[in-house]
C-alpha cells in the first residue's frame, strides 16, 4: 500500500474541494406513538395549547408503514420487529423478523453495521430489554424476535403455547446465536436499556454467560444509574448497560396502579342499550411508577451515549422509547405518557448536541400506530338520554387543565390490545431540511438516514 | 370623497413600491379526515405504497384541535361546528357553536365576511346540506349547529328529544334568522351542496319560501349537475346550487350496502374468553352507491366555484367533504373512502388551477379526528390459540391489493360512534411553504389565511 508523508496527506486534505465535517445521525423511536399518543401526552404534560418539545422540530413529514407476510403479501399493520427492520435496512419484511427477509430468511444489512464498517461509532439505547425487537434489528440477524437469549432461540412457551425457535441461527447450526449472544459479540459501542436476564444465562455451548462473552469481546457490563453517571469518556471503552432484567420500569403510572376499566351498565341497560344507566370508572390522575425510583431516564442515557460517541469521524445513534407501546397494550395511558415524557427530554438533550455539532441529523418517529383513542368525555350524544360508552374499556383522566380526557381501549378483549395501522409522524431539526420530503415509506427513512451519513455533502 | 382621473390612478398604481396581485385561497376540509382516515384510503383506492394527491403536497403541518365549554373549560374532544369556528374566525368556542363565542354567544367575524368586505369574491362548496356545522360557521351565526332553518330554530326534536331552540336569532326577536335565511341574505358568489329542504320552506314571518328569498338577494338556484355544468360564466349572476333535501349521497358502500358488523362469538367464548371461537364479518369490497348517480361530484362543484370565483381582486373558497365524517359515524368505510377520493378530486382541481394563479394558497385540513381504527386482520396473538375480535364492529375490506384490511368502530354502542380527540392533518401547496409552521392551533390556520389574503405581500 503506497504511504504517504503525513505533511502531503494534510495538503492534500486542505486542498480537496469541501472537507467532510463528521456526520451524526440521531434516530429517536417512540413505539406506537402515534399522533393519539402524541395529543394525550400534550393534553396531560402542558395542556392542550401547549407545546412538547418534538412539536416544535422545524420539519414535519408522515411515513407509511409497509408490512408483508411470508408470502410477500400485503399485511395493513406491522408490528416492532418488521418497522424496525424497515428503518434499520431499507426493506420491507413480515412482523417478527429482525433485520431478515421474509420468506428466504436472510440476513439484512443495517445502517448501524454500515456505519460501523465505515469507522463511526454507533449506539442503541432504549428502555426496553436491549434484546427487544426495536434496538435488536439494527444489530442483530434472526426469523423471530423472541429469540432473544440461548434458551428462548429453541422456542419460547407463552401462556402455554410454545413459540417458533430460531434453531437455524444457533452456532450449532453455523449461525450467529441468540440475539443476545450477537449484540455481545458486536461492535457497537454503547448498548444501554434493560434484559440482563438474557445475558445472565451461559452463551450456548460455552460455561460462561452471555454477559461474560460480551466482556470477553471488550464491552465494560453495568448495571446501575451511578455507575452510569459514573462512566469515564474513555474511547476504549465499549458499555453494555442492563439496568433491569427486562423492559425498564415507566415513570407514570396510573393512580393506584389503575389501568383502563370496564364501563358498567345497570341490568336495564343489559335489556336494551338505549334504556337504564352505566357507571364509568372513577376519574383518575397519572402518580409516580414506585419501580423506577433510581433508574437511569431516557434523558441520561442518551447523554451518556452521546458522550461516548462523539468523534471525529461521525456515529450513528437509536434511541428508542418502548414503553408508549408496552403500557398502551397494557391499557395504562399513565404509562404511555410517561414515556412519551422521557422521549421528549432525550429529544431535549439530542437537541443541545446538535447545538454544538450541527452536522447531526435528529429524526424523531413512531414504528406503527396503536390502540388509544382519545374520545369525548361526555358523549357528542349525551344528550339523547341514552347511556353512551365505550364497548372496550376506558380511562377519565383529570388534566392540570381542571378537565377530564377519555382515552379508550376497544381493538380487542384479549389481555394486550393490537396495534393499528394508520401513518406515523416523522419529524427532524433543521439539518433534515430539504432531506426528509412531507411523505415517506418507512424504508425511505432508511435511505435518508444513508444518504445524510455517507452520500454526497451538500 | 376625493375622485382622481382614472390615468392617474393607473401612474399611481404603477408607482406602488409592489403591485399586488390578486390572491387566493383554496380552503379544503375533510371532516373527520384524521391520518388513520387517509391512510385506509390509500390502502383501499392505491395501496400502501400508493400515493394520494395530498400525499404529493409540499407542505406538511398538523393542527391542534381546541374545545371550550360555555364556562370556558377546556375539552377535549371537539364537534365540526365549534372546529370549523375556529378555522373561520380565529376564536376557540364550543360544541355545536356556529361562529358565535362560547358563554355570551356573540358573533364572531369570520374570514369569509372580511374577504367580502374587502372586496375579494366568496364561496362554499360542501358535499353536506349548505346549513350544515361546516360551511355554515363561514357565512353565519347561531347558538346551535340544529338551527339550520326557520322550524327547526324553534328547537329540533330527533328520537324523541326536543333539542335546544335559537329563538334569539329570529328575525322577530332581532336576530338574522335561521342559518339557511341567512346564507339566503348573504353576499357569497357561490353555494354549492345540499340541504334543498332547509330553503324550500317559508321563510320566517314570510309567505314566500327561504329559496324565493335567496332568488330576490340575486341568487340563481339551480338543483342539477346539469345546470351546474351549463353555468355561464357571468360576473353578475350568484349561484345557490341545493342538489338534494340533505347531506348529498356518498359514491360508495360497502357490498349490499353493509356496515361494520359485530363479530360473533361461539357460546363457549361467551363462558369464557379464551375459549371457543368466533365468526368474523364476511370479507367485502366496496361498490358504487346507486343513489350517487347524476350527483355533480365535490370536483365537479369546486371547479364551477371557481370558473366563477376567478376575478382580478382575489377569492376565499371553502370546499368540504363532509360525508368522511359522517360515514365514520354509521360505521360505514367504504363511504369515508369514496368521499376522500372526492376531496382528493378536488384538491386536483385546485392544483391546476393554482398553476395557473400561482398566489394561490391551498390548505388541506381535517376538522377533528374519527372513531375509524385500522386493526390486524390477524391479530398479533392470534397465535395464542384464543379468539381475539374486537369488542365494538369490524369491517373486513377486500383491496386491490389482494389483501384484507381490518376497520374497527368501538367508541361507543350508540348508533353513531364519536369523534376523536388527536391533532389532524395540515396541508399546503408550494405557495404555503414559509407561511405554515410544521404545528399549528387551529384558530392559527385563520391567521395564515388572514394574513395571506389581507397582509403585507412578501
Amino acid at each position: 500500500m503506497l504511504r504517504l508523508p503525513a505533511q502531503l496527506l494534510l495538503t492534500l486534505t486542505l486542498l480537496a474541494p469541501q472537507v467532510q465535517a463528521a456526520r451524526n445521525v440521531i434516530l429517536i423511536i417512540g413505539d406506537g406513538m402515534d399522533d393519539v399518543q402524541i395529543t394525550i401526552a400534550r393534553n396531560y404534560l402542558v395542556g392542550a395549547e401547549g407545546r412538547l418539545v418534538m412539536d416544535e422540530l422545524p420539519v414535519r413529514s408522515a411515513a407509511q408503514v409497509l408490512t408483508i407476510d411470508e408470502d410477500g403479501q400485503r399485511v395493513y399493520v406491522a408490528d416492532s420487529a418488521n418497522t424496525a427492520t424497515s428503518i434499520a435496512t431499507g426493506v420491507v419484511t413480515s412482523r417478527g423478523r429482525i433485520a431478515s427477509s421474509a420468506g428466504v430468511d436472510a440476513p439484512l444489512e443495517t445502517i448501524l453495521e454500515q456505519a460501523e464498517a465505515a469507522g463511526l461509532r454507533t449506539g442503541l439505547v432504549t428502555t426496553s430489554s436491549v434484546t427487544d425487537a426495536t434496538p435488536a434489528a439494527f444489530a442483530a440477524h434472526m426469523s423471530v424476535r423472541t429469540c432473544e437469549d440461548p434458551e428462548t432461540i429453541h422456542g419460547v412457551k407463552r401462556y402455554g403455547i410454545v413459540l417458533p425457535h430460531c434453531r437455524q441461527y444457533t452456532r450449532a447450526s453455523g449461525g450467529p446465536g441468540s440475539i443476545s449472544e450477537q449484540l455481545a459479540a458486536s461492535s457497537v459501542e454503547v448498548i444501554l436499556g434493560g434484559g440482563s436476564q438474557h445475558f445472565d444465562m451461559p452463551a450456548e455451548g460455552d460455561q460462561r454467560s452471555v454477559r461474560e462473552l460480551a466482556e470477553d469481546r471488550g464491552f465494560t457490563v453495568i448495571n446501575t444509574a451511578a455507575e452510569l453517571e459514573a462512566l469515564p469518556v474513555d474511547d476504549n471503552i465499549r458499555t453494555l448497560g442492563l439496568f433491569s432484567p427486562s423492559t425498564m420500569p415507566v415513570r407514570l403510572r396510573g393512580q393506584g396502579d389503575r389501568s383502563a376499566e370496564r364501563p358498567r351498565p345497570s341490568w336495564l341497560n343489559e335489556v336494551h342499550p338505549f334504556l337504564g344507566s352505566v357507571r364509568l370508572p372513577e376519574p383518575m390522575s397519572c402518580e409516580p411508577e414506585p419501580d423506577f425510583s433510581g433508574m437511569p431516564g431516557l434523558a441520561d442515557m442518551t447523554e451518556a451515549a452521546l458522550r461516548r460517541l462523539d468523534n471525529e469521524r461521525g456515529f450513528f445513534l437509536m434511541v428508542e422509547s418502548a414503553s408508549i407501546d408496552k403500557q398502551a397494550h397494557r391499557r395504562k395511558p399513565c404509562g404511555s405518557i410517561g414515556e412519551l415524557q422521557q422521549l421528549d427530554e432525550a429529544l431535549t438533550v439530542a437537541l443541545a448536541f446538535a447545538e454544538k455539532s450541527p452536522d447531526t441529523l435528529i429524526l424523531v418517529t413512531a414504528d406503527h400506530g396503536h390502540a388509544a383513542q382519545l374520545v369525548p368525555e361526555i358523549s357528542l350524544f349525551a344528550k339523547y338520554g341514552a347511556p353512551v360508552y365505550s364497548p372496550g374499556m376506558l380511562v377519565r383522566l383529570r388534566t392540570d387543565e381542571g378537565a377530564i380526557m377519555g382515552v379508550n381501549y376497544a381493538t380487542n378483549s384479549f389481555p394486550y390490545e393490537e396495534h393499528t395501522g394508520g401513518q406515523v409522524p416523522l419529524l427532524a431539526n433543521q439539518t433534515g431540511a430539504g432531506l426528509v420530503p412531507t411523505m415517506v415509506t418507512q424504508p425511505q427513512i432508511y435511505e435518508i438516514m444513508r444518504d445524510f451519513l455517507f452520500g454526497q455533502s451538500n
